[in-house]
């Protein structure tokens, strides 16, 4: 049996330490692609790069593995991976990450690397976006990249029968072990740093504090805040199925075609 | 009683005819506050700017209307709106667009518009994003005004005790009615336009078709087909509840620490 095809991607950008972290784990699993930003994508959501056009370059950053560096979003890539990079061929897994930072609870909407994962997830293929919870440049990975592993080689042998994506946060050690989730309901309380520039014209600088009361035990938050992994299966279907009946009166509205 | 405090964003720019259109609506509603990005954010997505400063400016647009136009992306304009031009005023409303184009289905995870509307909608605010089925600069938004005013009159009326979010697309005319849909399962189908800049190296621009095979009666593109306006409720909660039960093999991993 071949390997199975493996695409890699972020958003913190192809030399971050997260997305060699990744790397590694992916080839023990797989034929690795790697196709990343060229730049730090933090925050990029689901962006992608309509009014101009993209660079793609072939890159030697991982010993062995074909990789490539985009000037786009992290869908960008994604998209450029399907194809342009890899066009014609099956793609089995894509791994995003491993983010340095959580992207728990609504950190999905925001996240470069969810939204790379979620993208591939619509062109059907299983993804996962993986998070440290270590802001820092010299996070130390290597206590996550086991699990990574096993969650990895869990998700290539079996189908998801009800939605390809999966949103894995990791704390940092000891990691006791996995829980199931639902992403919880935290939000971010934004502050604004205002100041001058250098020519006198004033600027606000994007600031918050990430703010959780969501402590059910069913919660991403609280599993982490527990020292286990989460895994919250997610998905792009946005619609809330429970407002539909209470909007069932604006079917009744009718608008005169004289008051146009 | 004060007259309702309404919010007004998009994503095409603050110039766009589309803005213009539903602040004209939303002044015979209420008292209308505009801050829009300064340039067109099609397809950012829910992008947040965070290792930029921001500019706002006031700028003057609409006559007798505070607005203000913004460096950032859709959603930096609705977290600049609440949190530096509102600052501790309650808003009642946050309408986003009339975007230029559609965003039904899958569109809502890359539109600025809806992006917009969704970040309001975290915040509490109940939020609207109106798109018109034409992407022209010279659409005519004149048959929707009428419908838009009844959508928001609607919304500014009554709680929403399941979600803040409505994701409301209008057909260009004659306008049947309105419907209450779900999110169809279309998608786009990428095709990158590649070519050679004027120094010779290679760039790829984003293209590509949008594919619909969902055409169940709920759906919102079949209610756009049968020239209804669909009205999707929407939400921020991506966990896929129906995925957990199949994942939960994975609490069983266990990862030796010597394997680190």
């Amino acid at each position: 049996m071949s390997k199975p095809l493996i695409l890699v991607t972020n958003d913190d950008g192809i030399v971050a330490p997260g997305i060699r972290a990744l790397v590694e784990v992916a080839t023990q699993l797989g034929e690795v692609v790697v196709v990343a930003p060229d730049s730090p994508q933090s925050g990029k959501g689901h962006a992608i790069t309509i009014h101009d056009p993209l660079r793609l370059k072939k890159v030697k950053p991982f010993p062995g593995i074909e990789a490539w560096e985009c000037s786009g979003t992290p869908v960008d890539c994604v998209k450029l991976a399907k194809h342009v990079v890899l066009k014609e061929r099956k793609i089995d897994l894509c791994v995003s990450g491993i983010n340095h930072g959580s992207n728990a609870s609504i950190n999905i909407i925001y996240s470069g690397t969810l939204s790379a994962a979620m993208e591939a997830s619509l062109e059907g293929i299983k993804s996962i976006g993986f998070s440290l919870l270590d802001f820092s440049f010299d996070a130390d990975f290597s206590p996550a990249q086991p699990w990574v592993r096993e969650i990895m080689q869990f998700a290539l042998a079996q189908p998801f029968p009800h939605g390809n994506l999966l949103n894995v946060n990791i704390p940092t050690s000891p990691i006791k072990g996995v829980r199931i989730c639902r992403q919880a309901e935290a939000r971010w309380v934004e502050e604004f740093v205002e100041g001058r520039d250098p020519n006198g014209q004033p600027y606000y600088w994007l600031s918050g504090k990430f703010i959780n009361d969501d402590t059910a035990p069913d919660s991403d938050v609280l599993a982490l805040d527990e020292i286990y992994i989460s895994v919250v299966p997610s998905m792009h279907d946005l619609t809330n199925y429970k407002a539909m009946t209470g909007l069932k009166p604006l079917e009744t509205l009718n608008v005169r075609v004289d008051e146009g």
